[in-house]
């Protein structure tokens, strides 16, 4: 196995608990509303809006506006009329200020020394910049779907990565807490590492985290994949 | 005046020391050759290269692959028939090995803890996350005209900036050591910081730094851009 040059993040789940961050925000904006099914329902638009976008009936539309559009869906099924547009635009930003857990910055700044890391994320840009500033996570560079015009499981996002860095997609490994992102990363020649995050969807979702041999690593959180990487703890 | 959100840094010449850099790469690959002249012919290609894919002659080519184009014909006009491929290659790539003038990193430290600082080069996101990670460069995100599609001064390179961080046009700064690339900035209705780098081209050819009262800041250097933006020493 060569090692990787470039290992490429997932983001949502993977790398930040959206669930957890989203319904703290939820709580606080909206007392008496159920943040748990809220952050659910909101999260749950999500892959149904990119694939109105892949399927061309929307245009190519960045995950913020695809959130709000989701988000009025939401406030509209609750009947919530009260927020004003500047709170509803604030809270969307809920996603621009999402929680690492908590191996992520150190275990990141460990792989930093060796790889080079970067987001594959479908968030945009500024979302994902944004994110990390807040967080600090030290990413060597931000990609986005908004740079490939395209969002994962698109082979253009997964070997958009290895065309930046003019390498081969086997010196790419993909990082994600997702074995259909996974998958998708594998058919297009990437190495791949799952990571568990089996409290994802909260704390009253367990979600399953068994092993696909089909991966190259199976990891319990960042600094076990640099374990595994062969770096000292 | 507005305090800006965003910096985006013009690269070449203005964060990085490319002649001197280019001319010690070439010094040692080729010795005999006249590195000062190589240097600021393989530059002096630049431009037109990109003029001739905004003008639609050429499609949409990385910057990677415009400088292993006039590589080929500097070394054609010296007639230097020797060198392999991997060497070529290697050699095209000392534009990710560039260094940064002294200030650079420290400055960069100081202004990344109150402004979202980003590139916002022609140079192509692969050159540019190599660079920063070879040279310690702090970036908070990688922007390039491949992610707009768009050298500059092509306006929506400028504007692409406000847009990926979904903010007016006036509140990104572009940094940077050119008067025309600033002007077209301006054009756009971002604020504009001047830095004098009169060694860009050598030692030997010290360039004019006057100031233009048109840009909202004029620096020696990052540090005193930092100073004049209101921070302690």
């Amino acid at each position: 196995m060569t090692q990787p040059k470039v290992l490429a993040f997932d983001v949502f789940g993977t790398v930040v608990d959206w669930h957890g961050s989203v319904q703290r925000e939820v709580a606080a904006l909206l007392p008496g509303v159920d943040a748990d099914a809220f952050a659910l329902a909101w999260r749950a638009g999500y892959q149904p809006a990119m694939r109105r976008v892949m399927s061309g009936e929307l245009p190519w539309t960045l995950i913020d506006d695809l959130h709000r559009m989701i988000l009025d869906g939401v406030l509209r099924g609750l009947a919530i009329t009260h927020l004003s547009e500047a709170q509803k635009g604030h809270l969307n930003k809920a996603w621009h200020r999402l929680d690492p857990w908590p191996d992520v910055v150190a275990g990141l700044t460990r792989l930093k020394s060796r790889f080079t890391i970067c987001t594959l994320s479908n968030g945009n840009i500024g979302l994902l910049t944004n994110m990390a500033k807040r967080a600090g996570l030290p990413w060597d560079c931000v990609l986005s779907a908004e740079v490939f015009r395209a969002y994962k499981p698109s082979p253009q996002a997964y070997l958009g990565v290895a065309r930046v860095f003019d390498i081969d997609p086997g010196q790419v490994m993909l990082v994600a807490a997702h074995q259909d992102d996974l998958a998708a990363a594998r058919a297009c020649g990437l190495q791949t590492a799952y990571i568990e995050r089996p409290l994802e969807f909260g704390a009253a979702r367990p979600k399953d985290v068994s092993a696909d041999p089909g991966n190259t690593f199976h990891a319990r959180d960042f600094q076990h994949l640099a374990d595994q990487l062969g770096f000292e703890s």
